[in-house]
């Protein structure tokens, strides 16, 4: 059966987060939840749901690209897509106009990872299977095919991203029950968001110990001494074997992240999250070099913007945990060749999540990862953030602090739409009242 | 006088250059030379112009994204602005919510590109100067205050940027004088474009010859015969003592860059342009250090998105021609970061220009270098394309392969009105007429 592409359509929905300090760290002090969200349709009636986060203001922008790369997709079918999804792939992200606004970055990139997030969507309900569970059954000859190695293949070739997924076959089916039993462990970070006041930070922590979480992330970078004070307060709450993670969200030069970090090296942190500017590589190897006698490992990677950069982040030994995102990298496609990369330079995978749908999504990537490609949970978790769930017709499902593996057909992404509705900016119900006000 | 701002507009303006294949390289095959057009309004009639520079589809989305910013900037007066000009591009930068869709690239920098340009023209005609005057003329202490530096102190402090224009400050009277009476020097990239008929290359070359161009680029990257063949013609038109250079566009992956261009070397271009994707500092460093030995250099920077991967660029030693750019970096505050570092690390400075409007702002930029900051014009030359200039009121002028000193006050980007209604997207007249087709 063949599925035409007969509309793409696209809306710009947000939660207005920033009035309760959720989401806040040292440089997005406000943010409001949001989605460039897409739905394709086909004409058989089957339709595909794909997103990309953003934090509100803006948002209209990544909707008005998804708008200029609608021509490209819509009287395609999902067979002639898939047949050379590597061109398809191309064909977006290399317009010979539209590239120059890029290129692979930024607001074209984020809405390239809309609509294609909405394809692959398409393409695991055509086949009635979770997204995970499309990617761990294809043939690993067609996972190589859906992937640009355009700029990468100093560092990774076909045959050796074909070799990593032969060679994960081999205890596949094993691996893949153990996710359907346990689950993919899991860290939180909805204890300690920079506007919470210390009292939030105990109540919430307590809360999380108690439904069995072992690892948890704290804002940091605004203050020193706060941090000091907040770090303390949630290693004595934890104890000295649960994980502690810190993340400055970018606010540091070089030297500063440094300094400022081998002051919080007595409360133990696995790791810095985002210590300096997503684009410096070189920085952040400056800053791993210097933190790695302390046994303080540095993470990034939510706002690397494409595969080229987790290149060069994996050939520097920039980073020690990858931190893939759903939504800014060029969907699945993009997000395979890096995992691929990480798996090469045997660097653990840590996805970002949270916000609005990330969660949901990049559970089926980490999924795919463990089951056929790297084979190893040691110091790998994916990120968890307790918001906005509800919104979504196929929620994740969080137990004994794992993900538990999803079973409805398609991407997870698929928003109920009386939530689309009452949150579509400026003139969802939720807005119009605010906005009054 | 205070000039407060009361009004920003900003308009799609594109011409149709794909008709005749100008500027066709090997991944911009159709660009029509586009503009996001910015002018701003002040309460006592003054106005400044700005741009940025675009080919075509996607105009549409910078110009959404220049609307997102105008609420940061409606309503201050120029006297603010440039009373904390850093304060005032952070505010641009770093917006809370609409950080999250760069930061600092791809469309929002463009953008904001667009919107600084016009705040810098307004800023040169309030005090009746071109904006390399206006530049050169100001104190050093007030150039380094327009300057972020975040993400930067590990390759340039404050001090030493201030100790670089101090110590410039010698001489500077002889080399303004030089400047007005000789002009700045120009390379040619008119004779060349990819998808040029050889008899086009031979008249234009040979026109360019007589009109005293001794220094002309090439593009390469499509295919290797195609492109000796071309080198090989044009080599043997300018003779040996003039300069050549190729262009590749950013066609190769690294290993492909390194054999490519090797075997081009026979023609001896003095720099290969984008060898590959202009993200990758170290990719670009491994290029650099294998054709080192074949006296051929590595030139970028077109499309390198922000000061920080210019610094990156720098520290690695993966560039030997640093090409800035008016329209893509954060306008003449960010372009000033990345002279200084390039001063820094004695890597000289070849602007990238050509598109619609980049010869007339770069010019500013580039004087300004050579007067106030580098000294020095060894292997420096500015690009120079002749398209498009008729629909500026104040072109650029050539003279003897040379840019003439504009004198006029601003920063040269105001356009007729005419051409901008003539041309403005999809309304305009002319395609009005190309679209009924």
């Amino acid at each position: 059966m063949i599925h035409t592409i007969t509309k793409l359509s696209v809306r710009d929905v947000r939660f207005p987060t920033s009035l309760d300090q959720h989401g806040s760290d040292a440089m997005h002090t406000d943010p409001d939840y949001s989605a460039a969200y897409v739905v394709i349709d086909t004409d058989n009636g089957l339709k595909g749901y794909g997103l990309t986060f953003t934090v509100g203001r803006g948002t209209e922008i990544v909707v008005c690209a998804v708008h200029a790369l609608s021509g490209l997709i819509v009287g395609k079918s999902l067979e002639d897509i898939i047949r050379d999804f590597r061109g398809f792939y191309r064909t977006l992200t290399s317009d010979g106009q539209m590239r120059w606004i890029g290129p692979e970055k930024g607001v074209i990139h984020l809405a390239t990872a809309a609509v294609l997030n909405a394809v692959w969507d398409l393409w695991a309900r055509t086949e009635g299977k979770p997204l995970w569970k499309l990617l761990v059954d294809m043939d690993p000859k067609q996972i190589i095919s859906c992937i640009d190695f355009r700029y990468i293949t100093d560092a990774l070739t076909e045959q050796e991203a074909l070799d990593i997924l032969m060679k994960a076959q081999e205890g596949k089916q094993q691996r893949e029950g153990q996710m359907l039993e346990e689950g993919y462990p899991a860290y939180t970070t909805s204890c300690a968001w920079l506007g919470y006041s210390d009292q939030q930070l105990k109540k919430l922590c307590t809360d999380a110990l108690a439904s069995g979480w072992t690892r948890f992330k704290v804002k940091v970078g605004a203050d020193l001494q706060d941090d000091k004070r907040r770090c303390s307060l949630i290693r004595q709450m934890i104890g000295p074997t649960n994980t502690l993670m810190i993340d400055a969200n970018q606010r540091w030069d070089v030297g500063e992240a440094i300094t400022w970090t081998s002051s919080l090296a007595e409360y133990k942190p696995l790791w810095i999250e985002e210590p300096t500017c997503p684009d410096d590589i070189l920085g952040h190897a400056t800053i791993s070099k210097a933190l790695a006698p302390l046994g303080i490992g540095v993470a990034t990677g939510e706002q690397c913007h494409n595969r080229v950069m987790f290149k060069q982040f994996l050939q520097a030994s920039a980073l020690q945990f990858v931190q893939i995102d759903s939504c800014r990298l060029g969907s699945v496609n993009e997000n395979l060749a890096v995992l691929l990369m990480a798996h090469k330079f045997q660097v653990p995978v840590c996805p970002h999540a949270g916000g609005v749908g990330l969660c949901e999504l990049v559970q089926h990537l980490i999924l795919f990862d463990y089951i056929s490609v790297s084979a190893n949970l040691d110091n790998r978790m994916c990120e968890y953030v307790d918001h906005l769930h509800e919104h979504f017709t196929s929620p994740v499902v969080i137990r004994n602090a794992h993900y538990m593996t999803p079973k409805d057909p398609g991407y997870s992404c698929e928003m109920f739409e009386s939530s689309v509705q009452a949150h579509q900016y400026p003139e969802g119900e939720t807005w119009k009242k605010l906005l009054k006000k």
